[in-house]
């Protein structure tokens, strides 16, 4: 049975793609989840994962006694593994296009994803109003996301980036979660794309759990205070 | 035929990391370079690559018609189309961890690589070893690849990571450089390893290449000025 490592649904948005990547496509697997702590070298979360691969970090996924560890390197041995499960579009050049926008994810979107931290209890438009008129990278970063899934949309016609769902979309599920939870301006067209992601049965089981957790995270938190985070847990869930 | 955008050869990490796989691997292809300038919108690069690619970045590989931007899928797609060119090892859990190490390559390592900016012309020890003396996080991501490189050197016994050359060389091959060229301390039994990869015919091709360019950009340059860079020129190639 495959093994995988995660932290903190609330916050980790590095560990939600693959778990989506596992649980949409119905490829079973165990959840490991390591509570999140401060990271350093004497902390369970580090102590454990030290133990288990050489970066320290989640998600790990572990296949009998192997370790692959960083969410693409996962996603591709997933994908090797599953053939058939539709982990990448089949066409070529789907397939080829998926990878770049993936691995445009994996390592840009730095403003995006600095300035607005994954946090799926939270409910901060206003925030998200401030960062929005301050932060001409976080508009940059939106910009990109509106006009790479306008292509995507209009090129096959939804409901996700590639038709049916794929990795690109678990990819960019972070992302979505974020535009809603700091409710950044997306345009009409793009809107709809954003609310099928967040009820796509794997990324509404995630977000109920998240929810469940009520683990407040200092250090993952910029914008709240823990009792502010417990006055919010009274809004409507998702 | 393919063709692969670059950007200067003097400069451009991105660049070397997919144009090393297709020219070790002995794969074809058309070589586009495109000169680093301001890249601001209206620039020549800017204008060029936004007419190819919607990142407007390098690298960018065009496949009859067809762009793979991203140095990961485009390693990807190379391996797909050149299935026995070599590009992941062919043993499925080396394949695993060649591409745990290029993801991790991908996404991190930002010390090194914001302090340490790859200059394949300059020779920066006194850079360097104030460097290493002032950043942790230098050191951090140094410790870290001692630690990989050791473990997968002694795990197949070299000549490179994964006995013959694969992607995951071609990944670090610019942290080689930048370690070479910063002189930042490496312990005996990691310094051949980086030797070797400086080595290989295809980073010699490369780095001769990149000293004929002379085009000094400013925004790359932050230890050196355009007439210090004059007075390196005299210095042995190597
Ligand atoms: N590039 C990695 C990033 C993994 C990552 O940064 N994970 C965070 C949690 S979301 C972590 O484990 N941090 C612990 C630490 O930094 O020590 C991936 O794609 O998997
Ligand atoms: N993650 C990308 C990074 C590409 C990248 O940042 N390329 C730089 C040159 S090394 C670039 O084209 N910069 C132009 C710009 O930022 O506008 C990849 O792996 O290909």
């Amino acid at each position: 049975m495959l093994q995988l490592y995660i932290g903190n649904k609330n916050y980790s948005s590095w560990s939600l793609r693959p778990w989506l990547v596992l649980r949409q496509l119905g490829i079973p697997f165990e959840e490991m989840k390591v509570r999140f702590d401060s990271f350093a070298p004497d902390s369970h979360f580090k102590q454990t994962m030290l133990g288990l691969t050489p970066t320290g970090k989640v998600p790990l996924l572990v296949d009998d006694g192997l370790a692959i560890w960083d969410t693409l390197a996962i996603t591709e041995y997933l994908a090797e593994r599953f053939p058939q499960a539709g982990v990448w579009p089949t066409p070529v050049a789907d397939r080829a296009r998926a990878r770049s926008l993936c691995a445009e994810m994996h390592s840009g979107f730095t403003a995006l994803r600095s300035h607005c931290p994954m946090n799926v209890e939270a409910h901060l438009p206003e925030v998200g109003a401030r960062i929005w008129a301050e932060q001409a990278g976080v508009r940059d970063d939106v910009y990109r996301l509106i006009d790479m899934w306008g292509q995507q949309l209009s090129t096959h016609g939804g409901p996700l980036l590639f038709g049916n769902f794929c990795a690109a979309d678990a990819f960019f599920a972070p992302v979505c979660l974020r535009l809603d939870r700091y409710a950044l301006p997306l345009p009409q067209h793009i809107q709809p794309y954003v609310q099928r992601v967040l009820a796509l049965p794997s990324v509404r089981e995630w977000t109920r759990a998240a929810l469940e957790e009520k683990d407040f995270r200092e250090f993952e938190e910029p914008y709240r205070t823990a009792s502010g985070m417990l006055a919010e847990r009274s809004l409507p869930q998702p």
